[in-house]
């Protein structure tokens, strides 16, 4: 029963952050070492390495350190899985609803054929 | 610079938890009581109630007590919404990718055409 994917875990927990979020609308612009990811932020770098820790442990992001830089980059796989798996839910539920919406439309014309006939006699 | 936005901390939050992502699943299926909900998992009936406010919290699904019962249902448009935030970033990082494979094939084409002409001198 349970959904047992920690992946999905770890990519929304990551998600439910504003800065994490903020750093990961940064780096759709474009890879961005760290330094350069902190810049708009008032915290400090350690906090920026921290929650890109947490994007990166979430596959939503991937770094590579080169010399003393560490750059970091969107994973549009990982952005599109968390998507599928909403719009899968999104998609189960209006079909449901379209098919209640054609229920009750079916039940309403029966209505009417029967108030017609009843009219007639 | 923060994407200040309390709603969707809280979408991505509610769905970071396996059971609660199970509970919203089940949801997709038809509304149902939190009994019926808490049904097929191992745990107590209050861990459930728990996980069913923190999803109510999100605007992910929405309750309605009648008499002693309280039955849930699912909000497409929150789900919609989550998707959506997701969706706009992995198009920008597509996009900009595409232009990237522009780039490098018009750099390529250059590169071959000025290969030619050297050739032919």
């Amino acid at each position: 029963m349970l959904d047992q994917s920690p992946q999905l875990d770890r990519v929304f927990h990551a998600l439910s952050d504003p800065t994490r979020r903020a750093v990961l609308d940064r780096l759709t612009q474009g890879p961005a070492s760290v330094s350069e990811l902190a810049a708009p932020f008032e915290t400090t770098l350690a906090a920026i390495v921290q929650h890109v820790q947490v994007l990166e442990a979430s596959g939503l992001i991937s770094t590579e350190k080169i010399g003393r830089t560490r750059t970091c980059c969107v994973s549009a796989e990982a952005i599109g899985r968390a998507e599928q798996w909403l719009s899968a839910r999104r998609e189960i539920w209006e079909a449901r609803l379209d098919r209640m919406e054609d229920y009750i439309l079916e039940l309403q014309t029966t209505e009417k054929k029967r108030g017609k006939r009843a009219h007639r006699k």
